[in-house]
């Protein structure tokens, strides 16, 4: 970590003079200047050019090309969008298509890989990945007759990081399939994909990578550590609106193998003949199913821009900046009134949140979003996350969130809230 | 049929000024005016409701409330919106939910029943359903080990009404579901949803009804006709928008029976305790499964508004009157040129689309959408479909389109065309 923060506001003033991605927070529609928004990481702020092409999309696409936007650009979306997420994630081109929600794109990848390997019964997981994809991977395993066994790694004792040890152990000869969050959405720890693809590999098990907290806020190389599956959400750190599609990545020469369980038109070899029997379409297409969200997917196209623009490596080096003054700022002003850090210390190891500790941590997370016009989210148990887009958010504003956190306990104004849990997503 | 029915154009401006409906064309988009758009049936025309809703959720809501636009309305959209489907589709509530796309749907829903019933292996459906609805079908059958047989009942020689006696006795003591679209999407031919679903029943068959190509378009009665299952798009005639967000709906009292083959995070009984294990959330929302797509079933809520204030009952009555007049023009104005009706002349056994046939028809469709400003579409072999979206489609409009088609076929302008199939959706 950089020795020389302060924790002066003059600092945060002094670290934004040198951002050279600050400009980019003009690509964004901000309302409320006076909001701190650290949920970027859960949705993702609008992107100008998203809002002016949506109403692009409908006034004049909808309105006025009709059934005609077919042909004019929204068939082919699913592959063309799909090719720039491509380039954040390291995907050389034909791997990366835009479909569905990020749970049915993960049904749809861990039955192809357990119809590979039907002899291998062993499914490995964590217990800090997304609950949704713990469920996807209960219900694949029922579906499949309960013959498969799904072993959830624990954490190491700080509740922050993976026990690597056990996870190296529990990957065997019988495993099929090794499944992670690239970055955990609690603690904000980043795995190592490159060691963890090739441990996977050298005991024959196919690795899927859930990127969704970790594209567009970490340099992404899946065809070079050479993963197998990803999956991954666009309205986090790509912007893409509430709801935008997910996409899914697979590694070529893999593809002609794979079956899809759901067999879907858009995913038939020769959609437009019409034929009454299904046969796959070649490569990664073959895992489109239906009519896709044409307004929610060509809105996501554009709010790529900024990103690509931008480019992953500058906004790397911000968002370590910012996650280290963000771990600076907690130890020097907050742990006075009880909160630790939950995420890695490393910025090697950490994704673009991070998650500070506190027993009352629900209640100041209300306090922050109702009086101070701060908003983080909270986690079970006690965990409130700050997330630093850092297409958009000033040092300032990272100074300032954490002056209003260290009002709040000053002042105890989460006091009078309620002990419940808050139902923000 | 009405027998008054002229040929002359000023007779459609008699029609015109009968229709109380006509304001309605007022509540849509309409770019250009001289545009005869005769696929509403694939892609609904743009209210200008919706236009004014997608501007304000995404601006306002994704803009302003940021993630707490989930608090503030987008959490409950699939359920709020469903019941506004659940409205013209005749089922009280609890019993249809938004959700993914109708393929989607249709897979979850098939899984479920054949989870139902694992000793009948027989699943009936006909060679005119969609063929992205056979492909499902298919899917679902790999999937379970081939154990099921798919029964695909053929059309009447016409090729326009399905062949109702063989239906009837393919329909035996093994047949686990019975799985239809209501209006056939080729011929408009509209299935006797009640007669089937006791055909069905009285064999202890569940009964799925893809409204695709209904709903908004005939008065539908789920409920009234003890229908098991249904799944529906909403970018037809429920102007949804391109890939718009689709419905599926599931009688309540065999809800609780019914395990989803896709364990979502949505369809979870307390998503926001973030537990580990999936257990159902009660009724149809366990059906549910990732993040959905606002942007596009907030913007369809909207469409839906025109749809409900004027009433299938009305909508019904102009559509009928309007598939008369279009099949009495064809009749008068187009036989002459060798094109014969691919739709029943019977209006109470015909959706709000016919189709007319012709050997040459897909060169005719391209000179049509090519030359003459008239926007039908085609299908394999010879089908021309006409599709009468009754709430902006004027009778002055009807007579002049096939005024166009008259003029194609006088002046030989399909000659110049190729003869391929054209890739409209």
């Amino acid at each position: 970590m950089n020795k020389d923060f302060q924790v002066s506001p003059a600092y945060a003033l002094e670290l934004d003079s040198q951002d050279k991605l600050a400009s980019f927070r003009e690509a964004f529609v901000i309302i409320d200047p006076g909001l701190i928004y650290l949920d970027g990481n859960s949705l993702g702020r609008l992107p100008k050019a998203a809002f002016e092409r949506a109403k692009q999309v409908i006034e004049k696409e909808w309105g006025g090309d009709l059934i005609r936007g077919w042909n004019k650009g929204w068939w082919e979306s699913p592959a063309r969008v799909g090719e720039k997420i491509a380039r954040l994630v390291g995907a050389s081109a034909g791997q990366v298509v835009v479909a569905d929600t990020t749970s049915v794109n993960l049904f749809k990848l861990v039955m192809a890989v357990l119809g590979l390997n039907p002899q291998r019964k062993r499914i490995i997981t964590d217990t800090m990945n997304f609950p949704s994809d713990l469920y996807i991977l209960q219900g694949c395993v029922q579906l499949l007759g309960n013959r498969h066994e799904i072993i959830r790694i624990d954490s190491n004792d700080d509740g922050v990081t993976p026990d690597l040890d056990a996870l190296e152990k529990a990957i065997n000869e019988d495993t099929a399939l090794v499944t992670l969050s690239h970055v955990l959405f609690k603690s904000g720890y980043l795995y190592d994909m490159k060691q963890i693809t090739g441990m996977a590999h050298r005991k024959g098990a196919f690795v899927l990578w859930d990127l969704s907290h970790s594209v567009g806020a970490v340099p992404i190389a899946l065809d070079d550590c050479d993963a197998d599956f990803a999956v991954g959400c666009t309205y986090k750190y790509l912007n893409g609106g509430p709801g935008s599609p997910a996409f899914l990545y697979v590694k070529k020469s893999i593809q002609e193998g794979l079956s899809s369980p759901i067999w879907g038109w858009w995913g038939q070899h020769q959609p437009f003949a019409f034929g009454l029997d299904y046969s796959p379409a070649p490569g990664a297409t073959r895992f489109l199913i239906g009519s896709h969200a044409v307004l929610g997917s060509l809105t996501m196209e554009a709010a790529l821009g900024p990103l690509l623009q931008a480019g992953m490596d500058s906004l790397r080096a911000k968002s370590i900046l910012m996650t280290d003054y963000a771990s600076y700022l907690t130890d020097n002003l907050l742990a006075p009134f009880g909160f630790s850090l939950g995420s890695p210390h490393d910025s090697a190891r950490r994704g673009s949140h991070i998650s500070i500790r506190h027993p009352e941590g629900y209640r100041i997370n209300r306090a922050l979003i109702e009086e101070m016009n701060v908003i983080p989210d909270f986690r079970e148990p006690d965990n409130i996350r700050l997330g630093f887009a850092p297409l958009y958010i000033s040092f300032a504003e990272v100074r300032e969130g954490f002056e209003r956190i260290r009002r709040v306990m000053e002042e105890k104004r989460y006091e009078k809230y309620p002990k419940q849990r808050l139902s923000v997503t």
